[in-house]
């Protein structure tokens, strides 16, 4: 089956973290194709990437990227597919706040669906919840999941007491 | 019909910056269902709320609030449902950090879909970007409304020169 | 005796810190029951728990959580009683300042007693305060630990000089 | 009837603030005094008051201050009563953020309750949720104020649509 | 003569601010090409231009934008030429901080020289200098107007007294 | 000789930092006297200490203290001696910031004449400034120092090539 | 008599900030010479002021400015008199922080007396303070004043009760 | 050949981050001459340094500095070079804020070319365009550089997938 989730990067050394996507993704079920895409260095490929994402089968597209980010939002500007951002706190970053402000503060008529700082893990979840809005099955894969983080605490609870 | 998307906020003092969802979705064609949910003050109704909201019919959830602002990751909380954040600046908001990152960073296992501060407009086209994945009509208005962004802008530069 | 203070926590990864709150407690002679309530991943079990807290005797409740920290918050929406949080700086935490901004800018009506960073010695400490102001042996406890503090000091000094 | 809520602030500049905390417990029927103690203009009135404070019959002590925020902290090392803190904005203060980490930030030892930026309604709120742990009737009144402003929300919904 | 210097910015909201860089430029006697280039809703337009801008004749660009501003960036991402970043205080920009590190903090390999919030007009003399290191009459040029400048602050310090 | 510089910090934990204070005035041939007051656990031995400081002799108060830092904002409200205070960033600090805020912003009517983070060192020669303005054999001292600094830094310029 | 200290700002913009010096030691009867002088526009009268300002008889340099605010430190560079530095929150400031920073985080050996977000006033107080360390009426006159601010606050703590 | 380009920091201790400004000009076949000047210890080589530097043939001057640094603005004072500053986050820096602040907050009038923190490789390459804007062969060199990181991102992607 053609992959529908995209999980793009700046650069391999923010795969640690983006490769959280690519897990949580796996456990769901859902296929994915994982690449490195940079805005600054190969703009070209980011665009032709992004104008083609959604005749490639893409419906979500998740994009990691760190300091002045950039990668999330000008893949926005070329497509009208979600696109969900990583804010990776690297090597150059200050503290993550420099990835942060550059994902989420995006202008009026291009949104990111910005997660947590090195949260790929999140957006990966994020991603099958929005596929599971037209996918029953993939729906309740993510209540299971709910259920089984619940039990995990109650034992946690248990563990304790 | 029945509206897809659902619009929460915590006040009704924030309805000046979420009714720009509903403006946005209303100019997308998106039906939508916009009220008030305080997670402090109502807990139980929010809960009821999301618990419901996916037999409701909803597809998507919009909420917004300001300050220590708990509600959309509650209502992430529970429900699979995609959830997006407005960050609101509210009076009691130190300039909207903390209204942000409330709302940001969330834990692995529940994501919150986060915009940028104040920017419910880009909540709305988020949420019609993830009902476009599945509905082609709705990508074309998506495609039609970036075209239309870019007109202005080449008008703006034809203004200038 | 049953307990007077709860002390519940996100996750168990926040025991340490947690701990500490315990540890004075016991010190000052104040019986704690200590467990893991998350409230994005437990939410029910949150919201039962703060809905019971009273009639289980419990006068003050301590809730440590970090990053988007919502636990201190919504037990604070579905009870009366005093609750302290206390910000922890976990790993998916910027440097702490999500956890103390989604703690104490709480909106008017339902606030939290909010301990510095990491401090879950300190709200053992205002746990116990409190319980004092109807409780003069306790007072006298805690009058014994300032004295002890202060000759603490004074040791010090004397070893510099 | 003795107050048991001394509420106190470092000008009368932040009068209109910390009224906020008066009129909040004159609606709860709690009585209070409220008055100026500077901790860097007027030290030794400030130690007076805190080392009298629990023989004059206060039980909670709610204080005020901006900027370089001492105030809160002090009377907490004088004293064995809880001491609930109001970062104030000041006109000196750099948006809130030095009032508070100043009162914030205490070390181990010597806790204050510190609540929101200029929340000293909470403030207000907090001190009758303490003298509630051994009051039913005003753990009642703090119940009905509860369910008095989950009303206010369903009011604030109808009115919405 | 054709323009050595282009200055573009994102929204014509950003004219006030970026016109400062026009002005002091035709103080210079440097000729400047003024228009709108949006990042995200025309990124073909912005690629066109920083494609060509070389052989367009210009040396230097201005850019300003605001909130995660990413035109700086994306245009020194196409092109060889030096880029001078403007971080426009936008009405959307949490107090500038987003406009400053989404332009700084540019990863290794494609710098952008950065200038203060709002700097346009020391965009404009920074862009001079660039030309001035091949063009001894604007070098002489800047210098008088360091002179001048120098001249304003000995008027003042008269003034005083 | 009695000493003319007073140095006091808040726990022996702050002496490494401190230390540096001492190392230089050692240096400068300054006496000064060493010791711990903590304003939070022995703020009446603050009181002591700031109170007679002046009749003991001392010219110049160094006082250092991390996170919420009391103690040369209350040292100086009992004293009208200069008091240099030095920004602590002790283990509960976050990044030094609370330690910065609460020493800097201090109310009008009572400065602390703060240096940077951790920066003992120039407190100790701030302080051998201040002596100075009367001492025109330390002011020589403090002269030469300065052409030691001068001379080290040609040093590495050499070293260098 | 001749000036004692010197009152210095990077532009007459800062003069409705730096008067407040001028005000208070004016008070105190100490002399004062205040004047405009720019790092940054006339570095070489920054110099020859500061490199002179000793033999011109001056004990202390107040120096206030804002943005990248480089006076007090580069003052200081040249000079072995204590400055005292006043971050000025100018139109061109991100919030004062780049002032405070600019000011406050001076290397080893080159120390400033940094004072809060524009406290020229307590600048004024400061250097009374610096003078008085050998100047017993203006030491007494300091302590008349502190007198003063104690009953000012005495009188607001009467008007309320 | 001589040098076009200065590479100046406060401290040899900078050398570590700005030998990557040298190594990158290296490369691109660029003269260099780097050395240490300190704007705090060493005030008057800096002012000779810049005051000769456009007659010693230097075309843009690199200064590196952390903390509180005044290195790039106070030679782009005397010079009208462009100036590209480096801030550098040095052991006495508050997570490299202040050394950003006081390098890119600079007043209209004297810009600085500020870069990332710790980004002395991209001020070389800013250096080199600022160069080629004049020297084509350069600027070929420029253009093949950035082809190679294109490649670099290219072979990245081969090796993921």
């Amino acid at each position: 089956m053609k992959p529908t989730v995209a999980i793009i990067m700046g650069s391999n050394s923010d795969l640690p973290v983006m490769q959280q996507a690519a897990d949580i993704l796996t456990k769901f079920g859902v296929n994915y194709h994982l690449t490195v895409v940079s805005a600054h260095r190969t703009p070209d490929r980011m665009r032709t990437f992004a104008l083609n994402a959604k005749n490639e089968g893409f419906k979500v597209i998740i994009a990691g990227a760190g300091g002045a980010a950039h990668l999330p939002g000008m893949v926005a500007a070329y497509t009208t597919l979600p696109v969900i951002g990583v804010p990776v706190k690297s090597s150059n970053s200050i503290d993550g706040w420099d990835s942060i402000l550059s994902i989420l503060q995006m202008p009026n008529g291009v949104p990111v669906a910005t997660v947590a700082l090195n949260a790929a893990k999140n957006a990966g979840i994020l991603a099958a919840q929005i596929l599971a809005t037209y996918d029953e099955t993939l729906a309740t894969t993510l209540a299971s999941y709910k259920a089984e983080m619940e039990n995990d605490v109650l034992k946690m609870a248990e563990g304790m007491g």
